[in-house]
């Protein structure tokens, strides 16, 4: 298997983006990546969206895309995995490289939400849970988390202040991302004063519903200096795992297994251990799904993330820095362009082009994405080279 | 790049299925195929399907189609390229195995078609043309077929009986396949005098909206005849082009790139020619698309695919066998899983259980498995090994 890199990066700024298109979206974020790369084409495609169908009526989505970048014939898959479509196109670029199929390989994710109206968002969302078993009895995303945060808070006494930290902690990093959705700073106050959404769960502990792209472009690794304009990042390790869709059919439902089974296995491959991580870029969909995350990877003991964050150990100046880019939360969640993203923050940091949200001497970053409720989740394990 | 076996096969009977669920059919061919390739577990799988969010309201299918097999936490990507998904999600379960990721991987393929009236299913299937320039404005995949069959017609002089040719031979073959929607056979009178759909295409030149799943079991060559129960098959081509999804953007409506692309670089990773091949099935989703693409391909001169099927050139006895399976026409069409179902009737063709199908010294397959209009295609060669 080939050593693979990431040699450019590029994202369209999240948000409801009313005067761009699906395309659009897609195209700025994927020029910019080809201008960060400095190549003039890329060799394959791989675009990851959870539901251009659900959302604009577009499935074909990859050809469409090399179409409008102005690549075709070459090859474009569309992969999905819900809101870990982003991480796993990403991986299937990996893959593509990494076989030797394919030198130069564009990975996009990229969602176009704002299109419907709120109710039909909520029901394409929730096409992520277990249509038979969730969905058609009319539980919806905020009402599943709501049932995790309730089971963690009753197990391991965890308050809702503890959780409103994680949404402060993320809204203060997304003041400093221009690329974020909000950027204004919010308190502990406004988050247990905000609107009850799922109860224990508010408005403030929820990521929004935006549109947005992002996109990578990577290499061989050995081909990394001569192709590439900037300092290639490592992809060192890069792991997908699953579980059942439905939480009734999980034996614990605090535990996200597809978690710690991704980042088990792309550490693993990357022959680190959660300590030799810098800072991490994970999936806080909702404020409990970044502590039960950081549970999972190992960066805290079980039922000791919320407190973590409470205690600060997760800000930008803390033990492990988690989501300095402002996270689902205040960087915004257009569901396929996530993963990608996170990546894009990763290199950003391990290059030292984070500004004022550079973390010092980062080395090593972990990028953890997450389908549905924790159905799917994809990790991976950028390096300095 | 390791070389890549496909050491088991199964799918289920396609039809309008009202018994079975999306899940349902997942399961049942996969189990076939695990059974058949004698594994007791696959490490990692994909799973083609077009469009489970507009036909079932259910994304995150690959996640779900694992947890129902009781492979989880494996890793499972769905892949989408509209009606070419379940070829592709064979070409990335290459990849898996190719590159070293993963050794046994399951590709399935499936759709669930006719849970929904049929106006949602022909604005479903739409979403696989350019929903801005075409979809929205009302031209649904007959009246797109109807204009590359106009525009030919009128080039290269053929008829609507050449083209009923095309739908009477996929008909005698679907009637000796137990697997097939449609096992009756048709006169090129029947053909004529059926319903008008889009002007020349009548409701017999088209394939059906059906129900269906199918699927394979891939691992490196060098250790197939240790894993497998019976003989392996070696895929040694594998391609995958893209074009514009809107016709109006093509310099010429009669020609399929995408098919001549991928038809070319698979036959030149597998170091053959056209004439090297034994049997091909091909994407018929409308007789005329069979007609183009065996020009696209290399079997016959551009302007002579319809000549040739009237001569019984296609036939299984004749110089190049097309769709023995049936092909879409009569075979069925459930769009994720037809990619998926080209390849398994290669499989038993190469292997010699294809019964009273059977082709004769069949050494080289080639399928061909197309998405939308031309958009996308994806073309395998297997090969006895």
């Amino acid at each position: 298997m080939r050593d693979v890199a990431i040699i450019g990066v590029g994202m369209h700024r999240f948000g409801e983006l009313w005067d761009m298109s699906l395309r659009d979206l897609f195209l700025d974020a994927a020029l910019t990546a080809i201008e960060d790369a400095g190549v003039e084409r890329v060799d394959a495609m791989v675009v990851g969206c959870m539901s251009s169908g659900l959302f604009t009526e577009q499935e074909h989505l990859a050809s469409l895309c090399a179409d409008v970048l102005g690549m075709g014939p070459i090859p474009s898959a569309r992969v999905e995995s819900a809101c870990a479509s982003g991480a796993l196109a990403v991986r299937s670029a990996f893959l593509e490289v990494a076989s030797g199929m394919h030198d130069v390989v564009l990975a996009a994710g990229v969602e176009k939400m704002t299109d419907v109206t709120g109710d039909l968002a909520t029901a394409a969302l929730a096409s992520a849970a277990d249509q038979d078993c969730e969905a058609f009895h009319g539980v919806t995303f905020p009402g599943l988390y709501a049932m995790i945060a309730r089971a963690y808070m009753e197990r391991y006494g965890a308050s809702s202040e503890q959780l409103a930290a994680v949404a402060v902690k993320n809204h203060e990093n997304g003041a400093l991302n221009p690329n974020a959705h909000f950027r204004n700073r919010i308190s502990i106050e406004a988050v247990l004063g905000s609107m009850m959404v799922a109860d224990p769960l508010r408005v403030f502990d929820c990521s929004p519903v935006s549109d947005g792209a992002a996109a990578a472009i990577l290499c061989p690794l050995d081909r990394a200096r001569d192709i590439a304009r900037k300092t290639p990042v490592r992809i060192a390790g890069v792991a997908a795992a699953t579980d059942s869709l439905a939480l009734y059919r999980r034996d614990d439902v605090t535990r996200l297994k597809a978690v710690e089974a991704s980042a088990k296995a792309a550490l693993a491959m990357a022959k680190r251990t959660p300590e030799d991580v810098s800072l991490a870029e994970v999936h806080d969909c909702f404020t409990i799904a970044e502590v039960c995350v950081t549970e999972e990877i190992g960066f805290f003991e079980r039922g000791k993330g919320a407190e973590a964050a409470a205690a600060n150990l997760t800000a930008r100046g803390g033990r492990i820095p988690i989501n300095a880019s402002g996270g689902l939360k205040a960087k915004g969640h257009p569901v396929g362009a996530t993963g990608v993203a996170q990546i894009i923050e990763l290199v950003h940091q391990l290059r030292g082009e984070a500004g004022e949200r550079q973390i010092r001497d980062a080395r090593v970053g972990l990028a953890q994405n997450m389908g549905g409720s924790g159905g799917s989740s994809v990790v991976h394990v950028l390096e300095r080279v």
